[in-house]
């Protein structure tokens, strides 16, 4: 009846090129079922999407703005290159709508966790793909059919502290709808549609911990239909629905 | 090491009066620790937050607005008396600011779930001295110390789908904050501070279904501290520090 939280454990610091379905699927006995939720930043890793600042030339609007808010100019370059619009850019926050139409903080560019300070990790080109080769790859070795979230940690409007949220999925639908059921009442219901990609990947944050190494996490036990076309696409309101654009 | 997503079963339809918490307490066997997540509807209904339509007088305004959009002015009315602004107001969508400072569509009324056409179901008058009150019976009742968390299913900005957050909470403190942490490389988190409560809301949701009568669940095994004195007060951003109000 229950679900479980799995933390994937003992997963070494991942570089480039590395085999991330490979070194999962010796971290853990999966089963068919099973959703693996993967920390973006190590997708990104895996993937090359690190970039060397000394390779990053900023345009005078980055070096203007960088130098009113005391940033790196070449990090604030990157956070633009990496955005298709500003949203709000207010004091030294820059919120940007990325090119996958994310909306967040700097692009998602990540300083932390580059490794070296000439260097900052950018989102993966196309996060559903990446969910979709680390789904081939476990299925390749494990033989289970399994889903695949690729999470990152987002802050939003009107609450304080972050939550993680789904920007790549494979295997599973991200919405679930109940467009047109009834309560036994006959009232169409209030909620209408779930985003279960985002909960999965806020579950999986509980056991794996921005902070603690522990960049995979397992949600075993939640029912789901296998959808092998699914993407992150329906989650993404069109600008013209969206009220805080 | 893992976290367990346990739904608690056959509850009965809630009616006011209801003690919740005894309710709980003989459906499952709760632990030290259990993290009890509640959907604020039934707290609402145990609380007689019902209100009858017909008491209901809609102003001017809210006349004038539910007829352009083919709405009940008398929900209408209870939504504006529900909320202390207007957050937004596009086309049949309104946007609204709770009292308790919560940011959702039509203040949280629901009109689904009131058992009658002309009954709606509004939020719980002090979430967090809901989840005090059910927290205190859960421990007169099995002796445990758990937390509790009141939550509802709310839309949000630039994403579609719903997710479940907390607007309760006791027992525990809803941020986990890794502030002035720096990783291995001596950088700071990108991820500052974590909105724990709003996962374990979404993470609960997985197991309670909006639709299958199933209004709580317990995580077990999320390790937490004790924090007898918490609110969700420190999750409700200030206005002035609010990028989209």
């Amino acid at each position: 009846m229950g679900v479980e939280l799995i933390p994937v454990v003992g997963l070494p610091e991942i570089a480039p090129g590395d085999d991330l379905a490979a070194m999962i699927a010796e971290a853990l006995d999966l089963r068919d079922g099973d959703i693996v939720v993967v920390t973006s930043k190590i997708v990104s890793k895996a993937e090359g999407r690190i970039i060397d600042l000394g390779d990053v030339s900023p345009s005078p609007f980055a070096e203007d703005w960088a130098s009113r808010w005391e940033k790196d100019p070449r990090v604030v370059e990157v956070v633009l290159a990496e955005s298709r619009r500003i949203v709000r850019q207010i004091g030294p926050v820059l919120i940007t709508e990325t090119r996958h139409g994310l909306v967040c903080a700097n692009s998602g560019v990540d300083q932390s966790s580059s490794g070296a300070h000439d260097r900052v990790v950018v989102l993966p080109e196309d996060p559903d793909a990446s969910a979709r080769r680390i789904r081939d790859g476990l299925r390749s070795a494990t033989g289970h059919d399994v889903a695949v979230i690729v999470s990152d940690t987002f802050g939003r409007p009107w609450r304080e502290g972050q939550t993680d949220v789904a920007i790549g999925i494979a295997g599973m639908r991200p919405l679930r709808s109940y467009i047109g059921e009834v309560d036994p009442h006959g009232h169409e219901f209030r909620v209408q549609e779930l985003c279960v990609a985002d909960e999965l990947a806020s579950a999986a944050e509980l056991v794996k911990g921005n902070t603690s190494r522990v960049p995979v996490a397992v949600v075993r036990g939640f029912e789901h239909e296998i959808d092998d076309e699914a993407t992150m696409a329906p989650v993404i309101r069109d600008a013209e629905r969206d009220l805080f654009r």
